[in-house]
């Protein structure tokens, strides 16, 4: 079936999603990638399963299997890699598709204590092993 | 009845949250302020009316009535503003109780296309008065 949003990195994934993201798995109301720069160990994007660009376009019950999702992500990175806290956020000003990015921050380290930038370019992981050694992680944490 | 973390902005109130923020209204899971930085018009954060530092900390049905009152004020925002994206964020890496910024952003505009200051600095409100006619908008927005 062909893809409805082919320019989507969350809706054709493949290379447009590789630039920047590995996925981890699936869940009910969302895809799971680890984000490829982890200055913040851990960090991830949890997208959709709706091509919409907004918060108030997904219904009730999308909008409360999303968020379990988000919770459910960030109880793995919690559990996986014990940060101080979690931070969430939501841009996307030009993506079309909802998605947030779920940073760990750690007490002293880097951007402790504010936002965090969306890309700081400082630790990016190059290779699909790389990358696999932490979604596994993660991936184990998340499904169980 | 005291308050049980007198230290703490959104259970506290008064002075503390006064630096930053003005109050619009309470909802079922939340406190709603608008953010007197205002660069980004119709900026506001909803306080889960819970004193708990991550997302993680709130039972299932707590954060879906948050998300329920996050959702309700970005439609008000939407519908008073007429942004072209909203983006959310929440970070509190020492705030220690949870609650999240919701930026309206503009095509063309100031930080149209990344992420957000926590504070810029540029637009500050400073009086009542002001911020009552920024809040007072949301809040029939919000209440009906």
């Amino acid at each position: 079936m062909a893809v409805e949003h082919p320019d989507c990195a969350y809706c054709a994934e493949g290379d447009i999603v590789a630039k920047f993201g590995y996925k981890v798995c699936e869940l009910p109301a969302s895809k799971v990638y680890i984000f490829k720069e982890q200055s913040h160990p851990g960090r991830c994007i949890v997208a959709a399963k709706w091509h919409v660009a907004e918060l108030i376009d997904l219904t009730p019950e999308q909008r409360s299997a999303y968020f379990e999702d988000v919770a459910k992500v960030s109880q793995a990175i919690h559990d996986v890699y014990h940060p101080d806290k979690v931070n969430y956020g939501a841009y996307g000003d030009t993506a079309g598709h909802m998605h947030m990015h779920l940073v760990p921050k750690y007490k002293g380290e880097f951007e402790w204590g504010g936002t965090f930038e969306m890309d700081p370019n400082r630790k990016k992981l190059t290779t699909d092993e790389e990358c696999e050694a932490v979604a596994s992680k993660l991936r184990e944490a998340i499904l169980g």
